[in-house]
């Protein structure tokens, strides 16, 4: 393993391999195994799990870890070859990276969101984070780009495998702000081709990309409806994202708008578990009753990214 | 001791025990004693000797130190029970902290000013500290809140203990900006539960919280009049705070601004020592003569900090 | 050595000691020689070399590394003797640097740019600096000033002391903004005084101090015209830097803007190798085909960032 940009790049040994270190580091503490050497987290954008999982399992791991916050502390970052660099962007990816930080540490994770601001087309390219790959002479690790955020989904996987479902749906949830899809692409990627039976819902409008649909395969079934989607599953994994249409310098939001009624309540949860990445808004995406609630599984989900991204940079390192 | 959040809920045993061992760190030196552990720093507020100390404290003793700002590098926080979250703040603190911080270290500082605009009587709540000593499943640590700031207090009582003074005026002084009462509340109590003979010094419509002068007892004198409340006294502990009257919407500088000559000043200094949490607007506050003066311990103060630090740390990781 | 503020104070055995340091840790590593102390960054201005150096290199010794954002995580500092602060500055250097950071940690390293809307005559004085070296009881570290930025200068002489060239070309190159004047200054003291044949570049009106000059001595020779500069060099070290006329309110970027044409290309560049500290504006300073070509040394000078920093902290902690 020389870096961990998607689920849809790891094969089904790499993913238990690292499912199985995580339940390892759960059951006898994280060892000190990785002393001296080096990561350096590169965050376009906020964080608080990612952060904190990549610091404390670094330093568990006995390795040390610097945090940058492009924009911030540090400088403007232009990823486009052959840029003339004339505008607000005061370093080119292949010096920073390149040139720079990947002859300084020894593996670098980068949080770039889909900047919804611009054309679906050009996200979906992961424009930021391929810049990265290319540039960079050490491994790479995807804390969330515009297209997975595989860190989460070894998490959840991880917390599924001890469960044992068999149904699981993904759903969709309203909220104020069109949000990146790395979160449900990487879900139905990974839900899917780990066998689970997988209910997708989501308004129409709101489908994810095709190509996220043939790396999942075979596993999935498609709603429009959120109630037909979740009636029967033994999990429910609720999350908001921006429909295509709402890429673009427009925004469009009035797609959303109507949809304000997909919230997951106790009446729709049923018998299943909920499940959810976080950050999350309460009593928009789902009630407090169901988040609060004994089927909860948000917690350990949320401790699992400390294990799952320990097993990352045992190997990595 | 399972958390710090003022002087009012320590023990008089307490606190002498962690001036004890500050005691003890500062002619010994900070032991590794804590290797493993972690420790998160929550700052809602901008900060450095608080950061500095809780840095350089936890990794003498071995620990490790992780810094969020909240708002910057992390998600905003909500802290209202039940919030319908369309807002502005991206994550509810139950999550933020009760389902995932809570779940990664072992001890979490938080520093979270009173917002001053916002009405006297929610401050006094101390919502935001509050909020997140439900939430957290570790001991959490009040790195200055609305209402106290043990960290400076502990660090103040080390400072006197050394010195023995008999009477100490805790004085108001001017400032372009109302500032938060916690620094006056909690020296208050400390001083005044610590035995020393407490003058305290403010222009009308500036007292102090009545549950503050209850928490600190008998041994303090109100003085609306700053020159006859520093006669006499062993050590001037100068401090701006906001009047309860400048809480909300409205601000009402017009409340300080007549008081623009409560400042310390070479004649009202006397033989008195001089002491000053930090930061202070020099020549507004006091005169640069005074705080550079050979009777200042504001450098004994501030190094203090990282001693008691240390000593909360050991007890509570 | 208590102190490294510019090369221009630093004797030619200092910088010796420091550079074979250096080549000593490139081939050796970087031994944990220093467990135990502190080092804090202070940065007034974004990084990304300078703060991961910092880090990677203090770590790298078994030492702490702290870094605060001033006017961000940490208060504004007001560092003018004297001054009334009822501004928006909330602390001065006397207590921010000298009550208590140079209290806490063993030395200080400060990253504080010219401030360019002021006038140069108050820039040259590098007030902010200055300042700072009065407060702090700790040796401190210039990450780059208002007039020299010594830790990359010690990093281009490791790299050019390895490749023995015998003319090295400083010149100045077209960029959008005015830039600080610290990186040709210290190129030009150290590259001079190192006995390298130095052709200065500049258009008219872009000259460096004479102070500077001064200091650097006499190998060095002018040139108004690019072209003729480069001619026959070994070595092309590009950098852009504001000219004195644009210090102050009022900018008049129209100095800069006829010389666009100022640009370092394959033509310019014949068999000589290509130099610049970054970050850097690709395509505007220097086109991709002489930053990417086999003749760039930009990623050995960025990655000599690391072991000159590790010296000069090997030899202050």
């Amino acid at each position: 393993m020389n870096r961990v940009l998607g689920l849809a790049q790891l094969s089904d040994d790499e993913i238990t391999t690292l499912l199985d270190l995580s339940d390892r580091f759960a059951k006898d503490g994280i060892p000190p195994a990785r002393p001296g050497r080096f990561v350096c987290g590169l965050f376009f954008n906020p964080s608080l799990r990612t952060r904190t999982a990549l610091e404390v399992a670094s330093l568990s791991l006995g390795a040390h870890c610097i945090v940058h916050d492009v924009g911030a502390g540090v400088w403007k970052i232009e990823t486009r070859d052959g840029a003339v660099m004339d505008g607000v962007a005061q370093e080119h990816v292949r010096d920073a990276v390149g040139n720079f930080l990947s002859t300084a540490v020894h593996a670098i994770g980068v949080r770039t969101f889909a900047e919804i601001s611009r054309p679906y087309e050009e996200c979906r390219k992961d424009p930021v984070l391929s810049a990265i790959v290319s540039a960079s002479r050490v491994p790479v690790i995807n804390l969330e780009s515009a297209i997975e955020h595989p860190m989460q989904g070894l998490a959840d996987l991880l917390v599924l495998r001890r469960h044992k479902p068999r149904k699981v749906a993904i759903t969709w949830a309203y909220h104020p702000r069109a949000l990146p899809m790395a979160v449900p692409n990487t879900a139905l990627i990974g839900f899917a081709r780990a066998g689970y039976e997988v209910h997708l819902c989501h308004p129409e409008g709101f489908d994810l990309d095709p190509m996220v649909h043939e790396q999942a395969g075979g596993n999935v079934t498609v709603f429009e409806d959120m109630d037909e989607g979740l009636r029967g599953v033994d999990v429910i994994y609720a999350k908001s994202w921006g429909a295509r249409g709402e890429y673009g310098p427009k925004g469009h939001a009035e797609l959303r708008v109507p949809h304000k009624g997909w919230i997951v309540n106790r009446e729709r949860q049923g018998n299943a578990a909920f499940m959810h990445c976080l950050p999350v808004r309460r009593n928009v995406v789902v009630t407090d009753e169901v988040i609060d609630g004994p089927n909860s599984w948000v917690s350990e989900q949320a401790h699992a990214r400390v294990l799952t991204q320990a097993a990352v940079l045992h190997e990595l390192l």
